[in-house]
């Protein structure tokens, strides 16, 4: 039982050979004319620069955090904390790297129909996927096995912790700063190019659009990997510190009462998951058909495939790791939450696409208020997303009953409570919060093949602008629309998946800190979460409040880096002689645009970052019940928010496409005018604010989590 | 000491004098020529017609709630709630009366000029000021004294209390009635007159005008008196029912540790707060001059008078009431409490001005993005809106942790605790939460003139109305717009008393419901609000994602009852020969148009408002602890929500109005359409779903308070 971590980062091992093999097999493909390897690199060289800058600031951050960690907590907890920032920001460069070169060379592909380029675009996302899976899984094992089994390190746990907190600082600067620089440079390539200039989109004219594509596999690519990196070690991360941080209050006790089953049964999942995910990616196969129902089967048939296993295999590990623990009565329990986990992101991301699909009322109705202009559109968006918290959260609370449920009846609680003598510090309803924390990892144990899905989504959405710059065949271009209209559909089952397990996560972290402040005082600081007491009540009205200032300030952000691109891209047009009329030779300075927007994205995004980390670190030295009122206000007000922008801006974009379909006036009516304002506004919803938000939920809470023996013992 | 309720009550009988004295006046003012005449009857019958309307409606919901009051808690308290439901609704019929009679009362004055109107406009106004403090405060004192002090009936808080239900019932249907009503006409009236057929807002032509001036009325008049009723009843009854249901709990040692100075003082503060307000409406004079800030100086004289008389003799009452009672070390603090809820208040009210005022950044800075059309318009008044949260949550609290600070100087806590034995049940800080519940009264004790300058807004937005539709001279109209242009800066004040009031009261309540669940059971149940509990969690979570949910309804709601008001707006035109050309003779259907939207209006308002009584009384027969999570969640939300929503709408009218005074490009430019567009979004934000919030979150907490004991007792 004890050897689970090293079958999970053998596992890992193999995820990354799988990543590795994927890699080859998409860089011997043909990447197409000059002219297209032209654009790819251009891409390519946009995006590294990007990244390689984010890199450079990010790094000033994590080592002044790791510095106050290694003084304040551990110095193996900065260690830890350093690993986990640093391969989360590997697999985002790999997954980017790879992303821009698949880009060409499926539009090459795309030349001989879909059956030969959904495999490249798929491949290329699975290089992303298994390199995200991999490292996380392998990182984080590798600390555990070090730190824990090796080393044996006073507060191991503390230190596992900590390589939650790096991914997460990671994905909170990736998610912002690479949010704003592709709504700033989409923003600006459309207002300027296709508004004002009247070209169409992705025109080789237009000085931003290889800047709006770098921003595609920074924002859709390097973004999101970080974020599912960090949300995949964070669901692994909860089970395993709540279980260390409560049970370690009764060490003596700690073995008959299933300690080691508790704390490696995550490990576990994510094993079956791991392999299970391999062997689905095996299943994405193209044919021959532009058949949307067809292609989407065939992509998605991976994930599927992924995940039935997964569940076969989480049954058979509960019963395994718990069978001989006298006090789990029912291990089947321990596996209802997690695969009521599995079904509730199913089911988030199922409502996600019923309120930004257009096949579904929501967003026909938005469209219909654009025959009375924009104010309606936007009235009618609006109302959509915020319909759809209540949708959202009715569903999770659901799912957060049944995980706590099956956690309980898994246990027989009465006899955990005798044993354990855990009552006392308010403990009698631990395998009910377990079954929470396990939950999540229902969710994420398929990353592998579910990011892979994911990040194809871009490669296709680029490949398709790299045939329209490269003026290929309209023929080509059919094809890789069809391919990148999938793309839309596998987004919502990807954001439905890291908002659930954003909020599963972050109530199990949080139930950790609760522990974590006991254990740290060693039994004497009971954290208060009443929130009829003033100091509480107090922490979760500023928590409530938090959201809504990192909003307004994410989106403040995109306009003013927007606002620079479009100086910048009319300045080009104006100053290019020949380049708006497309004279033979005339190129724009797509590098400067690509320059100008790293620059700006990247200032915009320290302040909403620092907040994440500063406002609990100062709240938690000035009163740790305050702290906690605060997590729990910034979670219930921050996923509300993220439902909310995330489901507007994606209905407003769905609805502006669905007119473009010839609905309601279709293309260059009024009402397509209107419905291009309330794309316009979404865009920062959907694309910055909203994704950025459930990260901020999870960075705050475990930044307290790793700090919270320091707020006890104070700062000096 | 106990004949306080009596004063009180006295007072608030000179107060309905006073506002009879204000309506003879009123009524002897020349309502000026037949045709002017005729508008204002056009705009009273439409009134009366839609309350009328109304009242029917919410008349069935009383009658159902009154007698599930009666079957479920006591039938005394079904009794105050209908006499609460009752006054509230005369309030709002007085008031909307003598406002619709006002106006061409005004407008026929400021042809002598704004010395001679704007007297007429703010006694119009100070009629529906003093009948909605005179009902509030004489109705309350009136049970308190027959239940009380006479009858001595068992339970006689829960019965006080229901006094509060009563008008709670009636504000939240006043607000979300009106508010639909007003913006559906509203829109109706702008989008085919202005922007379809070309002619001037206010044109009689417009079959939607008059619905419009209606609108006005029952939103602004009605709806803001009701609101202001029961926000006042609210804050009296808060520190009442807190002290009765906790300090109840230790009766035997009541009387020394101070209970009846406890319950007497809020109501010692309203009746000292409501001679002040008296004083001050005297010294509300009208000069000769239209520069916009002597007006504004000439307006607020009486509330700056009236504070600085309450805040004096606020100190007064203090000592009086607490010199005596060992216990309170330092009566002064008591005295800081009220004040700091004042000057909350002030500073709520303030953040408002400079969010939503066009002499300050925020306003200026989303004219600004209307230079790249609607879309970054509305981008920028979200942010705008959702910055002000945080920094109005931040006000909120400093207040909120003043008037702690003052309770708990107030009462030596330590020997209070002794005394009274409280420790047990969390009682050791009941100092600080009697501050936080007595800093609301402090808000609200001038409630009688805050609510005279409020009601002044309308009837001078409505005498500009009688002047255009009467084709009056057009120095007539340049009165009325510099009177009218007033009611924006007075409105953001008494918004923010109402919307910090909200907070303050309902954080009182909310313990009250503590001690309500303790008290009911016996000191058996103590209620857990403990965030860490999943009961507790699910409702904080649910609690949060409902005012997005009522949100989205009402938003909805305007938006529905809108279109019905175009369709019939667009048929009018095509149907009725010569109306668009104004041919002599040729009069709208007005009536029609009123009969519309009344009828429109009442329907959309059914679900939000069930919903605020229903969900609550549902989650309390689940679980005590789930509703009172879902209270907290709700309450931290809904306030972010809804000064998000009425400064985002504030800022976006403002900005129209700045553009109009020639900014960026002026009226008729492209970037004053991209500021049509966020007013348009921007109405029933701030008309209809911000304010309604408010009452929300309290009617939600009242509801919770008066059924505590059935809900432990259980339904059967």
């Amino acid at each position: 039982m004890e050897a689970i971590p090293y079958y999970s980062l053998g596992s890992a091992v193999v995820a990354l050979l799988l990543a590795g093999y994927y890699y080859t097999s998409v860089k011997k493909a043909d990447p197409g004319n000059e002219r297209m390897v032209y654009l790819m690199n251009e891409i390519q060289s946009g995006a590294k620069a990007f990244l390689k800058q984010e890199y450079t600031w990010v790094t000033g951050f994590v080592v002044v955090l790791a510095v106050l960690i290694g003084a304040f907590i551990d110095p193996y907890a900065s260690v830890s904390y350093v690993v986990g920032a640093a391969l989360s920001a590997l697999a985002g460069y790999v997954g980017m790297m790879v992303a821009t070169m698949a880009n060409a060379r499926t539009t090459q592909a795309a030349k001989e129909g879909p059956g030969k380029a959904l495999p490249i675009a798929f491949r290329g996302g699975a290089v992303m996927g298994f390199s995200v899976a991999g490292l996380a899984l392998g990182g984080l094992m590798a600390v555990y096995v070090v730190f824990v089994y090796l080393l044996e390190v006073d507060d191991a746990f503390e230190v596992v912790t900590a390589f939650g907190l790096g991914a997460s600082s990671i994905a909170l600067f990736s998610r912002v700063g690479g949010g704003i620089f592709t709504k700033a440079a989409d923003v600006g390539a459309d207002l300027v190019g296709k508004v004002e200039a009247g070209i169409p989109e992705d025109d080789p004219r237009n000085p931003a659009t290889i800047a709006d594509n770098v921003g595609d596999n920074v924002g859709d690519v390097a973004g999101m990997g970080a974020d599912l990196f960090e949300s995949y070690a964070g669901s692994i991360i909860a089970p395993v510190a709540l279980t260390a941080f409560s049970l370690s209050l009764v060490a003596p006790n700690a073995q008959d009462i299933g300690y080691v089953s508790l704390l490696v049964f995550p490990m576990a999942v994510a094993f079956v998951g791991m392999l299970s995910s391999i062997v689905g990616s095996f299943f994405v196969r193209g044919g021959d058909s532009t058949d949307s129902k067809k292609l989407s089967r065939a992509l998605h048939m991976g994930t599927n495939v992924a995940m039935a296993l997964t569940v076969a295999a989480t049954v058979a590990v509960a019963y395994w790791l718990f069978e001989d623990v006298d006090l789990f009565d029912n291990p089947i329990g321990l596996a209802i939450s997690v695969i009521g986990g599995l079904l509730v992101g199913w089911a988030l991301g199922k409502t996600a696409e019923i309120y930004t699909s257009d096949h579904f009322g929501p967003v026909k109705s938005i469209a219909k208020e654009t025959e009375t202009g924009p104010a309606t559109t936007i009235l009618k968006g609006i109302s959509v997303g915020m319909v759809s918290v209540a949708a959202s959260v009715a569903l999770l609370l659901i799912g957060i009953a049944v995980a706590y449920w099956g956690g309980q009846y898994a246990i027989n609680e009465e006899a955990f409570a005798t044993l354990s003598g855990l009552d006392a510090a308010g403990l009698e309803t631990f395998g009910g919060i377990y079954g929470i924390a396990v939950a999540a990892i229902g969710l994420l144990a398929t990353t592998g093949v579910v990011v892979s899905v994911d990040a194809y989504g871009p490669i296709a959405d680029n490949a398709g602008g790299i045939a329209e710059m490269a003026e290929l065949d309209p023929e080509v271009r059919e094809v890789t629309d069809a391919l990148d209209s999938l793309g839309n559909t596998t987004a919502a089952v990807a954001k439905g998946f890291a908002v659930g397990s954003a909020a599963l996560t972050a109530l199990a972290l949080f139930k950790s800190f609760e522990f974590a402040v006991l254990k740290a005082s060693d039994g004497e600081t009971a954290l208060s979460l009443d929130v009829g007491q003033v100091e509480v009540f107090i922490g979760l009205f500023l928590g409530a409040a938090l959201p809504f200032l990192f909003a307004s300030l994410t989106i403040d952000a995109v306009g003013r880096a927007a606002s620079k691109m479009i100086v910048e891209v009319r300045r080009q047009f104006a100053e290019i002689p020949g380049l708006r009329e497309g004279k033979e030779g005339v190129k724009p300075d797509s590098a400067r645009c690509v320059a100008i927007s790293t620059a700006a994205s990247l200032k915009e995004m320290v302040i909403p970052g620092g907040i994440a980390v500063v406002v609990p670190l100062v709240i938690g030295f000035i009163s740790i019940d305050a702290l906690g009122g605060f997590l729990a206000g910034a979670l219930v007000s921050g996923f509300a928010l993220a439902i909310f922008m995330a489901n507007s801006g994606g209905a407003w974009d769905n609805a502006k496409k669905y007119i473009e379909t010839g609905h309601h006036g279709g293309k260059g009516s009024d009402q397509h005018k209107a419905a291009v304002v309330g794309d316009t506004v979404g865009d920062p919803f959907k694309d910055t604010s909203g994704p950025a938000m459930n990260i901020l939920i999870k960075v705050m809470t475990i930044v307290s989590l790793v700090f919270a023996s320091a707020f006890v013992s104070g700062p000096f």
